[in-house]
């Protein structure tokens, strides 16, 4: 749990209060980005847009909304990948290009941004953030054309790494999906309103039916109720992120064309089988390990229990008024139902180990309600290498699995027993040919090659950036 | 799900900076009350105290804890039970008696506090609240005595209803309970310091040990580190509220002595046995219903599966954007596995139904996905009856159960049957006396008495009342 | 200047939407208070109320002012002169009285305030706020009448001190004035709506016609349009407040049937025949000493300058950034025009002094550019005792002239020369008789007697209110 | 009165905690732009900054200022000339230069920035704002050069218009003025700190020694404690705005080495020759028409009386409870002292006039209150073209001396007589050569030639640009 998080993207074409079913696919996909969210509408000719640091549902209140006002509308929920927290690095962001103004929101990292915008500067280009996504702007803006699908078909040629992106100019809103598919964005209607979003789950909060992915490499536009369709960057690999199944999408999505629920359930089920305990009952660190837990639970014919308990007030404004709870942070967010584990031989699902610190209190706080045995039990393999496609990893020497063996996490933990699910059976859970998804976090074999190590702060230059604030 | 809420009442005696563990406390009571949350401390000689609408994070920063300084303190979860929902009805109420500052919180509902308001009205007593609980500091201040125990304890002679109070002085916190112990109120300890909590799970997350409940007709008084004890008001029957372990209490807290998921899990089990089903799978209407769905599961044998997924961001703020949506609230929070119950026969599990039209959404939302037979069943006995002592259930004529049969209740809902749990079933499952519980909701046999029926507005007056706001 | 505050009340009988004049006059008002405001109106039925820290044009918003509905209203600006800062002392304050809704607004100080009030705490009655004007309502409600009409009369038997009062019941706006008259506070009307001000300046903007002030003693009750009066408490005497005429009342208001500009002229001419100078030019502490500077010049011959500049953005929220700043807050509020003052023999006329230290500041600073001689004058006389209706001065010793001499003061200031108005010289230029008005502050004769001291925190209990915030 | 507005600057080098003193300055430069503010620092590597909307006092708080660490710093007020009013308008603008970062702070309007933007987005550079200011610093990224005051110099050979330029570099604080000198910006010192101003009374508040104007054409270095200079734009003309004069700069400053309080008083008297009156008193428009009110008083012998008085507590979120009020504002803002003015000859000093409408209420108000006659008295030309050089004047169609004669503004205004001073008479009151200012906006003859109409509105985007919003 907590390997990172990346961004949402939703997008709507046709609806006429755009920002209304924005919003709620936004909120929808708030589990993508908690960090900041942003509005921006096309009425046709003007643009109206809103953005801030916090959840959606902190973001906007009904004044804020009715401004929107438009037929077309981007969204993004953010959690940064690169660029500081600051509001100038708030997604969609908005240019002038050539008197005509476009918006992007960008899901994903590009590996050469950091090249290009120092190539570009020289030649006299001024930036306004530190994301890699406005790098794609100047590209555009440099194409050499005024028609925008061009300009982004000749600016996407010379970007690499993963990228979904939705682009807002006056009368349309333009999907693309980067050549290898790292990220999922999708599309559907109501009708004849279009919707784009990261997961399904933001189709069903509006209604809306699910029609397709948006295939990699694949720029579609949907303009006047229409969609139009051109493969811009034809590839015959794939590079689906495998952490969207284990992880960041939501149970009740599909993604890459599967049920994130069926492929969880069949991550436990496998992991029952290479690492069987034996043991009294099951529990799952909810909500994020709920699948893995009940089918490692249904093929290891060991009770399922619900054994902690989540509070799920916790929010950004949280005070740990201690420098204990400071410490950690486990007890405010997870309680163990004493009565149930106390005396017991507990396996534990979880769904990864990043630095390995939270795991360690959590088994502690089991530890202390009396727990006789412990069997931690991993759906996904050890997480050894770091992501720079859009996941917010540390760096290798605070990653635990690349710096300790199996066994060494195990005494770590004090666990009585500790095992991964491997990297075959990961695969061979999805449903999916293997070679189609991207496991540099466990292999470091990494699908698109950078040539000095794109790092997750690559482009943080050396100022902050001024806050804008509104008074109320 | 749904029935309603109460308040939710932490103390502290002792900490040196005593807001702190109240904000953790009232912290891991949220679900008891979402209204409003209000901390007063003192600091032997001064009180100090913030309240304000919304939730506990959202209410306090650093800042306001910081200022609220002082060892002993009292805490305020409030869901409004009577009294609106303004800055003047905000828990705890401080006032001077005799030159002395008291400060108090309350769970639960008088039931003669409207005719002794009128009563001291007209000998010039003036009331600053519509809340009940003013009742009791007037009753206090009039008691003829300087002692504050003394006090509280001639007031609480005339009192009638369900009341857990906490009481703050200038040198110590006073906790007493109702003589039939309708609301839960436990203490505990960690080393010298004293903690009072509504529930078991707020002395968790503050690292105390759990000493034991208040009992009925119990005030127990906590000052320089020592804990006295006076039964004020003794009886020989109990009154546990039975929906404490249906609903409102957290699974992982002990109430009235036994461990609320072990008494969720027995719900499910009993409802197995009286109400079995020929199904596929067993989903819950998370997270209320969850340890019930599981007991469910256990006994019939049938598979637990994750059919719901419940979005927790949505808060106070949200906006519904659209009049389907605020029609049709559900959808914002749920959202069904629809490759899981496609096609499937379902038993559906919920803890309770009040009105029925949250139910019915959810029933034809799951339809809405394919699921080929819902088969719903209620941990609890259909509820006839309104609550006066501290649930804010709406009046008879909305309850769906006082106006329809069961058979009518199936045919609303359009599902293919539908099973509730007998009340001998539910008492059956709590390991406890069956006399000991009031299931007035459920049988219309209020354990106390009252002359004209308590509304739960009985004491709004026909003013608003100012509201007060600090600017930015 | 910098004397102190007191209070601006404002109430309006008959206008659709009676919030909105009340916001008109407290803004007019706002130079008598600006720490809090707050007001009430009344449909005929409810009270809608809404009270805030700060300046009138903070507190509201349009949002809140169209949420005060009704016809009658009553509206208080205030600057605390008993009762702490916090939000449960900002009035107007609200209660019930035998269920009868009531609100009361005080400009004034009650002086056995304390005594009443712990005589009915013995009794049983409980306080919700530390300010005098509390006890008013408590005497009411002990009246033994329920006629509110009756009940104001019986209360104000009881009671001595200074005091306007304007209280609101659901059908009317009642104005009280004490028998000695301190304070003003007159009425005007629009065709057949009546508004009552504290100052004529409250009639002037919402373009009401001055009718009369309120007379001492007399109660006014304005009813469906209609006036009736009653004199409650007659007396002999008069006590004018003549700070109201020096300093606090607006120089375009009428106060006491004089206008305000043409007293302050007048004590500037006065002030010049008594203390004439050898100077080059005469100059102003604006805005408050405008009108006396302008006099002194008229009746001198010596031209007035605009000699110091005043920042008007400066509010309650301006940081002093340095330390040397907070200490020399002179800086922040005038600068001099440099070119004007260099190498000139100034006269410089201000209101009064209290401490000294301010005006000390002042005569550094222009020293500083370079005035080569600094004649001040005092359009008031040394004050000596502090006030105990309704003036905001501190206690005896640490005003300055309580304890120095003007030869002293002279030295401390280090100014050529300075003079004081006489106390003759003051009664005689107000063109009416000398001893109607109160000059306790510079005689020690207080008009109405008290047993003990009534220091102008005489109600302050041992506790800190706690605050009240709605979040945003 | 109400001209416009143009905007004001303040840098400082040297001293520990820079955005302090810049708070302060920016606050005594608060009269020449209340729209937005912002700060700028940079720590000698970092910058750090905070911009909103509203007065400075408004805008920062002490956490806001604490953070924004550093010892050099630029700040600006902002009246919008160019660009609308929104978050990404707020200057000062930061942006990166070939990695280093780069902020700006302008005062003034740049004639040629439309076509520069227009050639510069054709060649592919994106722009954030609508400002002009934003092209200078596109100008600077093409230069072709490493060095910054090398880049500034390379730019402004391009650039055409008004402009006092402070530029913030990790190292630097750099003050650019445009050879015609239109807008003032000067420079004092406390020991080794230095400061830039737009005013002296800016230097005042700080306690720096003013030392001397930025001239025409000049760029001043400060780095490191010390002062460099370089002429980079000769010219043999001057165009000081004579406007700065007779109402922006406030009147305890120097500006164009001249005193504006001494400058007025020399317009009011130069007035009372050219256009004496027969009349009782001299009154004010307060506060700006002040000083002229004083120089007719002292040349005509007719007495000044203070018979307008102004509420200062009017602020950006006063509220026109009714349409009547918002018709008609000078109400809110001005009361005539009535005893003082009726059924007297009156002169009325003020500054300008620029539609009219303003003057005429105030006429009204004025006769409302039985003034007899009306002499009204404007110490500046007829404003009879529109500004292009940093003043917020209205187009021509709306200035009602480029369409009516004196004497029908006298008919429209309702006034027995009316006089404007002279153009000659104008210049002669300023102690400086005529031929050194500019008069464009009463004569039409523009210093700076322009081939197409730069309107006030010439960059306005077709989109509205996003707001981006803190959460409290």
């Amino acid at each position: 749990m907590n390997v990172g998080h990346n961004c949402g993207l939703f997008g709507v074409c046709g609806s006429p209060s755009a920002s209304r079913p924005v919003y709620m696919g936004l909120y929808a996909l708030q589990h993508r980005g908690q960090e900041s969210a942003g509005i921006i509408t096309s009425d046709g000719t003007c643009f109206h847009g809103y953005k801030a640091l916090g959840l959606v549902v902190e973001c906007f209140d009904e004044d804020t909304l009715a401004g929107l006002t438009g037929h077309l509308a981007v969204g993004h929920n953010r959690y940064s990948t690169t660029g500081s927290t600051t509001s100038s690095n708030i997604q969609p962001l908005v240019v002038d290009i050539r008197g005509v103004p476009v918006a992007i929101a960008h899901n994903g990292n590009l590996v050469n941004a950091r090249e290009l915008r120092t190539g570009m500067e020289k030649q006299g280009s001024i930036f306004q953030s530190t994301m890699d996504s406005e790098v794609v702007l100047h590209l555009m803006a440099r194409a050499g054309t005024e028609d925008i699908p061009d300009m982004i078909e000749k600016a996407l040629h010379s970007i690499r790494g993963a990228y979904c992106l939705l682009l807002l100019t006056p009368d349309s809103v333009i999907a693309v999906r980067d050549p290898l598919g790292f990220r999922p964005l999708c599309y559907g209607h109501t009708g004849r309103d279009l919707f784009f979003s990261s997961e399904t789950c933001g189709l069903d909060v509006v209604g809306a039916a699910y029609q397709r992915e948006i295939m990699p490499g694949e720029m579609v536009i949907a303009r006047d109720g229409k969609v139009t369709s051109k493969i811009i960057a034809p590839s015959e690999r794939r590079a689906y992120c495998v952490f969207e199944l284990i992880y960041f999408s939501r149970p009740d999505s599909v993604v890459f064309g599967v049920s994130v629920d069926a492929v969880r359930k069949a991550l436990g089920r496998r992991l029952a089988r290479e690492y069987p305990a034996s043991a009294d009952l099951v529990i799952s660190i909810p909500d994020s390990s709920n699948a893995a837990a009940l089918g490692y639970s249904m093929e290891s014919g060991i009770q399922l229990e619900l054994g902690l308990i989540r509070n799920h007030y916790v929010g950004r404004t949280f005070i740990y008024p201690t420098k204990e709870l400071r410490d950690n942070r486990v007890r405010i967010k997870f309680n163990p139902v004493r009565e149930l584990v106390r005396g017991k031989r507990v396996v534990v699902v979880d769904d990864s180990i990043v630095r390995g610190t939270t795991s360690k209190k959590l088994m502690q706080m089991l530890r202390g309600c009396g727990v006789k045995e412990i069997h931690l039990r991993i759906s996904s393999p050890p997480i050894t290498f770091p992501c720079f496609y859009g996941i917010d990893t540390p760096d290798r020497d605070e990653l635990i699995a690349a710096n300790c063996s199996v066994e060494e996490i195990r005494q770590y933990l004090e666990v009585d027993s500790l095992g991964y699910l491997s990297v075959e059976g990961l695969l061979g859970s999805t449903g999916l040919p293997p070679e189609d998804f991207c496991v540099a976090c466990f292999t470091g074999d990494y699908p698109v090659k950078f040539t000095q190590a794109p790092t997750k702060l690559a482009l943080e230059s050396k100022r902050s950036r001024p806050r804008a604030g509104a008074k109320p």
